[in-house]
This record gives C-alpha cells, structure tokens and sequence, in this order.
C-alpha cells in the first residue's frame, strides 16, 4: 500500500542521473515490440532482452516502439540514446516510483501514468507504471508488467481502417492513454460493488468483519486516488499546452479523457463520502445496540434485584419474624412480589425500554 | 446512487469516438419534434423512431429539433450528419453518464447538464441526462427519459406573444436550462420535508430507524450534489464566454439562473451541514441515554447488593448467632435496612443521579 | 430554517422574468416614502399602496424612494419602469429569496443584502430581504418588512448638518448599507451570549437540555451565516469596481464597512468552532461521567457478590457443615468477610476508582 | 474571548465617521511621548491628557509620536487634524476591535496590529491594539493600554549607535512592528508549555480537568490566531506594496519579519493538530478504561451470580433434598464450585480479560 | 517536537539584525571545509574554529565552502563579510529555527533547508538547518550538527568524472539538495515500518499500547510534514525564478527533485489518512468489544438472577409453604430452572449474542 516509498533509500547516496532500476522486477525479460507504419502498410519486429540500435527513426512514416519490462536498464539507455532523450527520462521510466506527470522536452513530451489492475484470484489492487515517450514521428511506451495488456490495442492497428492508421503520432498517443484510462472504470465498479456489499451487510447484522472490509476499502481508495490524481494536471496540460506535438485536432480527443477522468474523480469522492457515512452509521448503530443491551441488562436487574431481597428477609433465621406463621403469608408475598414485578415491567414499558 | 460508473466497463477495450448508448434504456421508442418557427408563424412535425435526414435547416426562421429517447444511435448520428456534428458530442449524448458540461465547438456549443426527478411512489431520487446543442438559428436538445416534461414548455411556445418567439437560439436555450433548473427546486423542498421529519423525530424519540434515514439522506444529498455541482462552472462561462453564440442582451438572464444555482449549492451546503449536525446529535442524544441508564442500573445495583448481603448474613444457619433470639431482632434489622437504604437515596439524588 | 428554498417551486414552469412575489408577506400595505433634497432643502411625500407614476428624476437634487412592504407586483412594476429598470431587477425584488449580490446594469448598481433580527419575545431569527437601487442622482431601497426600522436614519437625513445631504447617491447607498450592517453586530452579540450561557451550564452540569440549546445554535449560525456571507464580495465589489456610480472620495467609507464584515466573518468562525468545541467537551465529560457510573457499579458488584455467596454458603441446609457448631464461628466469619471488603476497598482505593 | 463583537453595537444608529471610543478603557491618562531626532541630536516632551496643536513637522529631523490610552478622543482628533488624517483613521484607532490591516492612504500607511499579552498571576489572554501611522518624515503609534511596554526600546532609540536613528520612518515603523512581533513567540512558548503539561498529565492519569484544560487551550489558540492571522496579508502588502513610504532597502526587514510570522503560524498550526490529537488520545483512553472497567464487572458477575445460585438451591427448604444428609455433601459442594470458579478463571484469562 | 518556538523569546528586546545562536549547540567546534576546483584540479583546506579572512574568491575556479556549526557568530559574520552577504542571512544561518525557504539577493541566491535524521538507539526525529549560498563562482553550506554526513558526497566530488566537477555552481547546490532531500526518504520508509506494525497489532489484539504508538507515530508526522512542506515552494521558485544564477540546462534537475518532494508529500497525506483510518479503526474495533462483554454480563444476569430468585423463594422460612414436602418437589424445581436457563440461552442465541 504505502509501498511507495519502499526501496527509494537504497538509491540514496548515489550521484543523480543514474539510472536504476527501482521497484518490483515484475518480469523476466524485456520484450520490445517494434511498429513502423502508415496508412497503407505495416511493419512490425520483437526483440527480446536486446535492442538493435541505429534503427533509423527518419522517416515519413510512424514508429511505435513498446516495451514490457524496465529493469533492464541497459537496453533502456540505448533506446534512449537512439532518440536523444535526456538521461533524466531514462531514469524515470526505470525507477517506478513516478507519480502521474506531463514532462515537455521541446522535441518530445514525456509522460508518465499509472496502471492499476486486480489480479484474479486477490482482491488486492497492484499499480504499475506506463511511461510514454512522445515525439513528432514516434511514440514509445513502456510497461512495468510482462503480460501483453496492449494485445487487443494491438489487433485495433492492424486493421487499415483504424483511424490509428491515419492521423499522427499525438493521436496514438491519446489512445494508448485513453487505453489506460478505460481500464479504471473497472476499479471504479469493483469499488462500487464492495460498497454495495457492505451497505447490504449493514442494513443486516453489521459485524465487525464489516469494519476490517471497510477500513480496507478506505485503504484501498486512498491508494487508487494517489494512482490517478495527477492525472487531471496531466490532461489539462496535453489540452492546453502550446507544444506544436499535439495538433489542434487531436486536443478535443484529450478533452474528452479530461472529462472521463474528472467523472471518476468525482466517483471517487463519493465512494469516499459514502465510506465515512457508512463508517459512522457502523458506529452508530454499534452504540445504538449497546443501548439496547444496557436496558435490557437494566431491566432485568432492576426488576429482580428488590425481590430477591424480599426472599432474603424471609429467608432469615430470626427467632420472631412477625406474620411467619400466617397460613396465607407464602402466597400473599408471592402475589405482592407479582404485583411490584407487573408494575415495574408496566413503568418500563412506558419508559419505551422493553 | 453510485451506479453512475456502472456499465462503463462495457465500453473499454472499445476504440474512442464510437457512440454507443450506455446507461439503461429508458423508452422504447425514440421520439423527434421538430418545430420551425418565427414571430409570426410556426410549424411542427413529430417523427417517430426515425430522422428524415436533409431537413434543410438553412432558413432564417429558428429550428428546435428536441429528442426523447437517446438510445438508437443510428438515428442520433444522422441528425449529427445533418447538423455536422462533432462525433464526440454524438457519442457524450448516447453515453448518458456524462457530468455537466459546456463545450465549445465553434459553430455550436455543446451542453450537458442532469435532470433529476423523484419518481411518484418512491423516495427514490433518478437522474436523467439532458444535452443541448445551441446553433446560430437551431437548437437541439436530447431528454434521457419518454415522458415528456417539456409538455408546459411547449405550450409556452404555442403562444406568439412569448418572449421566446421574437428572440434567438440563445434565448431558447436559456429558456430550457431554466426549466431544467426550476425542477431542482422540487427536490430541495423534498429534502427540507425530510430534514424537517428527521429533526422532530429526533426532538421526541430517536429510534434507530432515524438512523437509517439520515444515512439514506447523506447519500441522496452526495447523489444530488453530484449531479449539480459542475453546472456553476457551465453557467459562468455562458455568462462570461466570448462566444458570439450568446448574444449580450441574453447574458443577463443567464446570469439569473447562475444566481439560482448559487443559491442551491448553498441550500445544499446547509443541508449538508444540518444532516451532519442531526446525526451528531443523534449519537451524543444516544450517548446521553446510555448514561441514564446506567445511572438506574447503578443505583438499583448498589442499593439492593449490600442490603441482600444482610439478609444473607442472618440466613446463615450457625447455631450460635447473637441476638437472633431477640424478639425486636427482626423489625430492628429491618428499620435498619430502611435507613442504609433511604441514606442512599438520599446521596444519589443529591448526585443528581435519580 | 432551510426555509430559504420553499415555495420557490411555487413558480417552477411560469415563464422567466415575470415578476411573481415570493416569500411570505410581511406587511398589509406597500408604504413608499418619497424624499427629494439637497443640502439646503428636504422634500418628502408619502404614498400608500400606489405610485403615482410620472414623477420626474430628472432634477440636480438627489431624489431617495423607499418602499416598504414588496407584494405588490403591480406597484413595484410601474416603480421599475419610470426608473427603466431592468424587467430582472423588478423579478429580484419581489422574489424574497435572493442571496446578497451586486449586479453593476450600466446606468445603475442593483444591490441585495438581507437584514437579520431578533422578534421580540422569541429567540428565533428571521431574515428579510432589502434591495438597494443606485443611480446617478438617485436611490431607491425596497424593505421587506412593514416596521419601518429605517426611522432614526431619516432622522438623521433632516438635519441639514449630516454629511448625506451634500454628498451623492453612493454616499446615501453607504449609510443605507452600514445602517443594515450595524445591525447584523448585535447578532453578533445574540449569540456571544448564548455560547456564554452554554458554557456556564457545560461547566456546571451538563444537562441533555444543553445539547438541544447547542444544536440550535448550530443552526442559527448556519442561517446567519448564510445570510452574510456573499456579502463579502458584494462589498469588495463596491469598493474596487470600475463603476463611475461610487465616487473615488466614498470607497474608503465601502472599504470600512467591508473590514466590518471581514471582522464578524471571524468572529462567526471563532462561533462555530467554539460551537463545535463545547460539543466535543459535552460529549466527553458525559463518557467521562459514564465512567464514573461503570466504576461505582463495578466497586458494588465486585465487593458485595463474594460476600454474598459467602452468606450463601453458610445459608444451604445440608447436615454436615463443619465447623457450624462451633460457637465463635458466626463472628468469626464476619469478621472474614469485613477483612475481605477492607482488601477490595484498599485494593480499587490505590486503582483510583474510589 | 468572544468578546470582540461587544459594544460594538452600541454604536449601532450614531452616523459613520463619529471617532467613539468602543473596547474596555485601560487607563487613565493619555500620555503623548514626541520625539524628534537625526542620527546627531534627540529631542523629546511628554504630555498628559492634551496635545499642543501645531508642532510644526516640516523638519528634515524624523517625528515620532506616540501615544499611550486611546480613549480619548479629542486628543486623538486634535493629533489627527494636526496630520492631516482621515477621519474614519480617528475612528479606527478609537474603536480598538479593529482586526490587524494596513490601509494605504497615499501621504502616508495607517497600520492595525494587535499585542497580546498574559497578565501576570493569571492563565488568560489580553489583546490590545496597536496603530502605527507611516508618513514620509514622522511615524505615530498608538498603544491602548497604559504600561509602557515599550520602554526598552525607547532606550534604544537613545543610544546614537543604532541604525533606527540614521534609518527613515518605515525603518522606525519595523522596528515597532518587530517588536510588538517578537511578543508573540512569548505567547507561543505559554502555549508549548501548556500542551507538554497536558500530555504528560495525559501519559500519566487523565483525569476530566485534563479535558476542560484542553477546551480552555482551544479557546486561547483561537482568540490568537485571530489575532494574529490577518497579519500575514499585511506584511506581505508591507514587503511588495509598491508605496514610496517604504524604501527599497527596508523590504527586505519587512520580508524578514513576514518570514517569523508564517513560522508562527505554522507553530499555531501544530498547536491545533496536537490539541486535536490529545483530546482524540483522552477520549479514547477513556473508552479504554472503560472497557477495562465493564470486563471486571462482567468477570465478577459471571463468577459468582452460577455459584451464588448453586447455594440458593440448597438453601432451599425442600423436605426431600437429595444428598443433603451425605457427610461429605458440603465439601464436595466446596470443591465443585472451586473448580467452575477456577475453570471461568482459565477461560477469562485465555480471553486477555483479566 | 513544539520546540521549534523555544528560546525564540530570548532574543524578544533585541534590536533586529543582531546575529545570535538560537537552538541547541550541536557541536563544540565549527569545521571549515573550503574547496577550490575545475574539472582539472581540486584543492581542500580545513579550519577548525577560524576562518583566514581574505580568501580570494576571485577566480574561475569553483569555490565551495562547507561549514560544520553556526554557533560562532564570529566566524559566520568573518566569512559573511568576505562574501558580502547580507547581514540579515547572517542572522538567519546562526539562527536555526528558520522554515525552508529561498532568497534571491541578486548577487546570490540563500536558501535553507531542514535535514531530518533518526538518532541511533531511538526512535525520534530530530531536524537540523542546512542553509546554502549560490553565488556565481561559489558555493558556500552550513550545517547545524557536527557529524559530517557529506562525506560520501565529498568522495564523489574527488572523484574528477563527476558531472559536478565540470558544471557550475547551481549544479553543485543541486547535488547538495539532492543529498539532502535522498534523506528523507529514510524517514519516510521509517514511518512506512511503524504504519504496518500499527497495523498488524490492531489485527490481532489491540491494546491501549497501540493508542500511545498512534499518538506518537501523529506527532512524528507533523513535525516532519512542518519540516519539508515549505520545499514545494522553495523548489517550485528554484526550477521557475528568473535568476540568472541558474543556468537552463540545470532546471531539469531542479524540477526532478521538486517531483520527488511532491511525491513524498503524497506520502505523508497517505500516512495521515492512513493513521486517522487506523485511529478510527481502534475506536471501533474497542466499543464493539465493549458491545461483546456488556452482552455476556447481560446473559449471565439475565439467567441467573430470575433463577437465584426462585431458590430464594423456597428458601423462605414460611411455615406453609405449598409443596414443600412434597417428594419429588426438588427434582421439579431444578428441571423448571434448567427448561428457563434453556430458554433463555435459545433466546439469546437466536438474537445472536452467543
């Protein structure tokens, strides 16, 4: 959770501008995909654990170069040098631990978001990094993990058709993010299914295992919310920005993922709101019953103690207890100790406490 | 309530700019009426799941094409095509889980903005999208939901002397955005009733159902406020936007229903406030109660223990008890259980326990 | 209370800008009062319920035209339409729930402020609206109430002495204004005394009685606040505004006053979180107090339930009980069971319970 | 405390611009102190109760006044003609519930801070005012009550050596503003002493004088803070202004001093988080103790209310118990009910109750 | 932890400007460390309380100056007036309760900043001041506490491939300030440890223990959050301000280290939340086992009191009671007894309290 931070200091000490992998090696190899194409042809080569620099970017037509897995941070440098990005941008995609954030290098645009995904079988939340690289014929992405989450982006290339295949490289660009972005409305509904789970276990017989779920759903809120908050800098920037990367056209399509992420922001308040509200509602209505418990406790001691009393006076061994002998004396306290037991359940009653 | 993101999901993986109707179906039918008309004259068409697409709207009369039913979007995007319109603001209209919105397009503006209705029989608050596209002689709005509250409205128009038949598009936009606006008021008398409720029920006797509605309350609350509370920044900018689409005569009257929303975010804020003050008044009420209670408990408890401890004492069966032969013996011990328990009495009232 | 949105649905589905009275209506008759003066000269006239339309603004002399009592639409319309009000203004006016705000309409400033009072006799507060009209040579404030609160201030207008008889319209709008303000202190003060009762009576013995006093508080002040509170930037307005209305010479007075609402903005925020502080202290002494109670119970229970099973031991009826016989045993015992609630006595004496 | 809006309204209906002295009158006497000085020569009078009207300032030497007691207002009107002030200055310096501010009136800055003091052998606050008025060649300072606290620094203003006497007027008006400035930290020191009191008390044994203790610190946090808050927009006004009064090499003074208050609120801050943080610890130490306290009492009720019963049944008078008359009856009894004593015993103690 | 204001008091009277040791002494000796390099050549001197005024700084050649304690104002206003720096930075170098903040002096740049450590053996913060001077050709840095923590950073200086031996001085105050904020990352990882041993505990059994650990790991907080939060702002001024002093291709490195401070701000509201979630989570957590105990007490009193009552009332003395001879009386009773404590704990039961 608050792992954020965790293996940062081992860094501490070393000259800035190494670049280091930091965080969770989450796969074995790097496997860069390569994509050159327009809107007639395309061409497409994968490497694994190696990068054949010199592969000329100069061209008319657009290069997408994706990479799974950075720690290694050898190849990252080549690939860096080929494109001439600054040794602070290798850095950062190394090192996982970026928060959301727009970076504009004149001849390119860095920019850095994060994933999040529920792995199957947890209920546990994991964020991975996804930085993009882009320049004006050439987008790079790289992603933390090793499975191929791009695979079914990648089918939507191939086809001619796409408009992928006809705008530029701003515009893949919105899409590979746009990708990302859609991919936290599934967050956004495993939240709102918890929250109704829980509502529902609430109204029933809260327990306190309700209490352990909500202060984890808090936990897991909080996390979510660190993953994405940036973002909305980020889009407003890539709207508003003056770089000539991003052309006029493309700026509504990043307008209306501002305006996606901004809804989800707002999700997320209310998921908030709503998990405060059913915390003190937990609360309440644990004090609510604790109340219930003391009356009862209350009444039971207040309606037996004064008779056991009675008997105990009676139970007595003196000599002379007046009225003792009294044939009908049993059955007359019995019937008064009847009568103040009515009595008090009657003042009870009134009282609204039975 | 926080369904808004619900069936979102559905969507990702989905290419970007592809309209497609999310949210439920409210109608079954998609229901366009068409009006054109001036000072002097005015026509109407109605057409029933269908578009006769090339209904010239070049003319100096105005045209109000208004939609009810948004979820055939083929039929959506034929009038986009007609109107040339953005695809995104096509596919923002058949998505209806947008949040309020103003967006604009340059020939167009682009509005979104949320009805919200309580359905008769139910307590329950639903929201309906409502969008407008405002053109230099047309407006086109499209309404969520089959029945047609825009009914009064209608008429209004019917009427030659209506202000709304000698001014332009921006004049019947505003005349819509205030429609939708007066309803808001609906709901704000809706929560005051409740509050109202709530607060006298609490004056006499907080039971745990109180509970319950305040937590039902809250949530309507963030639901409501959720739905309203981006329409601030909308109607600022159509008060302040340099578009010529809204003429200067008619910013006045936008800024009136600015002033209207102000006025509810505030009423929203009190009620906000006095909900969070009802529940803390619930729980200290409760609070207070429990210390009654414990208060009886207490007495009972410390008045009856020590005076069964005596009766105990003397029902001990030793053959050798002082004074247990002693003929006053009994109403002695009595006359002094009488006292000890009268000096307790005594002592907790002056304790202001009884 | 939240008072402010009812009926205002009353006018949901009527055409804007018709001028409808909203709110309840205070007084019988419209009262308007009718000045005209310079420094050597005062006229005054008196109209109830009319206006006799037609009489002429246009004179060097200030003219100054209060109207009390705003039901009368008809009244306030022929009003508006000699002055060539704004048909919104006249709207503003008549519907009693607006927010304070200042609307600069070119040829004159429409400003709206609320009056707060105390009715005699009753604790509860009641807030009106009051409308100020400024123009060049003239001033026009609707009150909505009948007592006609303003009377010390007409005095003052009579003696050719004050400076409101030779300065301008602003000028007169400020005294207006800081007349309406130096009312909202002795609110101020309303409530300084009320914290102060409820502080004296938490120190005391808080009653649950308090809680209730507290809770009204509470929502008095939300009232109160929201009544003031947009009045902020109403006078900031004033004060820094292009208008050539306010003359350079009069802003420092409408700076004055804006440091006097500044000053009560603070001192309602010193009241709500004093408020908020004697809730939080209310609370904790009573869990305190249930402490106490629990420790009392606990030190009863704990101390008499030994001892009485000891009695109880002694009280069964079986043959063969050792040591029954024995002559000294009864005392003996006794003295056992003194020794044992010495110990416990001893024993919660050092816990600090007793 | 709150006590800042009282007699405010007793100015309520007196026309604006009448000098009325409002606040409680700390002494007797008006004292004036007049200095006029160069880096060379010092001249200084002192008079009670009146001003001689007329000492000319048209000198290249420096003038500073400085008056101690402000309820007089006909020396202060008397001073301020002299000047050439504006009236609502007389007025503001009278009426000491100023809030702190600074007020650019072109010839000169007319500046509100407030001193807050403890007064000896007692716990409380005091604030009073302090007005400071920056001309060109003389400074003003208005101190409300009589002890010359400013003694020490008058002393400096002796010695020939020190920068004020070779420095301009703004350089005198920092030096006055540092000193009332470096008061603060004496308050801040009262109130760190205080909280480390309080959480030791709180370490050791929380007791509810603990709690009103907090509630008395609240309240004192609050009254500093508001009056200190407003300062912070003052002196940055005094560091960026861009008035000819303050000289370029002074800002950097002004900035300095800007620097020690935001370190004081910062301070101020911490105070508040801390408070808030103990009287969280106190409430939930309380629950804790009480929960302690309910586990001894259930323990106790659980152990003896069975064993308590068992005697009640062979105590009862059936004529045909069996066993009664076995010799070994009564032991065995003794030993069962040692057994179920020490087997809750076992049970309590794997729960951690005991 | 609130000693940030102590002493502060003890310069109150003083005029301004005078340079005095506030805060502890950290160390007995004050160590110069004076460096003078180009890429090609390096030369270090050391001084032990006294700096050999007149050291040229006229050259090409970097100069770097490492101050070790600024209790000798003597020396600090020697190596002030070698550098003319302004007396003012003198005053805020010795003084080390300064907040982090920047300067910009024209000639130079002064800028402080707060290292935050864990002493060894304990587990407290502790901060101390590091302020840096940037001028054109030199770079000079103090630090509060003698332990020279930059050694591995003057290794690195050795060593003639650094970037920092053939960049400017910005780039050497960069690496300083990189050192320092790399630190804090320590810090964070040590509250990171606390957060989930907290955490853990809760799981398993909460104690009152873990309320004092909470309380504390919250005071941590603040005082460190007081220490880094002015960076955002000081580092914000650094990659922005149009100083010279910072050449372009340096500002990169400057926004690097502003990513990591807002990252680590982040963090730090992570583990605020977080540690009023597990606050939360322990209040809960403790009035829900307060609602288990109070049901067991209200289980065992509810069955055993009735029962207790019956055994007193047939251990009455009565001479007639009914049945008492009866055989088969005893037996009877106790099935009667044992079919009600049956019922009651099916009762209970079902409620869901066993």
């Amino acid at each position: 959770m608050a792992k954020s931070s965790k293996m940062r200091s081992t860094k501490s000490g070393l000259p800035p501008g190494t670049p280091v992998h930091l965080g969770k090696q989450h796969s074995t190899h790097t496997e860069i995909t390569w994509y050159r194409y327009n809107h007639d042809s395309l061409h497409r080569d994968t490497f694994i654990d190696q990068w054949p620099t010199g592969r000329n970017r100069d061209s008319d037509d657009l290069t997408w170069i994706h990479v799974q897995g950075v720690h290694d941070c050898g190849i990252l440098t080549a690939l860096g040098n080929d494109f001439d990005l600054h040794p602070l941008v290798i850095e950062d995609i190394a090192n996982t631990h970026q928060r959301p954030k727009l970076e504009d290098y004149g001849d390119y645009l860095f920019l850095v978001v994060r994933q999040v995904v529920i792995r199957d079988g947890s209920e546990e939340l994991f964020t991975e990094q996804f930085s993009v690289v882009v320049g004006p014929r050439f987008v790079m992405s790289f992603q933390e993990g090793r499975d191929n989450q791009l695979e079914p982006f990648q089918k939507r290339l191939d086809n001619s058709q796409s408009p992928m295949r006809s705008k530029g490289s701003d515009y893949l660009a919105y899409e590979l993010l746009d990708f990302v972005i859609d991919q936290y409305f599934e967050i956004l509904e495993h939240f709102d299914r918890i929250i109704d789970e829980i509502d529902d276990e609430l109204e029933m017989s809260p327990s306190p295992l309700v209490l352990r779920k909500l202060h984890d759903l808090k936990r897991e809120l909080i996390l979510f919310r660190k993953s994405i908050w940036p973002l909305r800098e980020v889009l407003n920037h890539l709207e508003r920005s003056p770089t000539a990367l991003i052309l006029e056209p493309t700026r509504p399509f990043f307008r209306d993922i501002h305006d996606h992420t901004v809804t989800m922001f707002e999700s997320l308040e209310i998921f908030r709101d709503l998990t405060g509200s059913m915390l003190e509602l937990y609360h309440t209505t644990m004090s609510t019953k604790m109340n219930e418990t003391m009356k009862l406790l209350t009444v039971t001691a207040t309606v037996f103690l004064p008779l056991t009393l009675i008997t105990g006076v009676f139970g007595m061994n003196f000599q002379h207890i007046p009225g003792i002998e009294w044939y009908w004396a049993f059955p007359m306290l019995l019937l008064t100790m009847g009568v103040m037991a009515g009595g008090m359940y009657l003042f009870f009653k009134k009282k609204g406490w039975i």
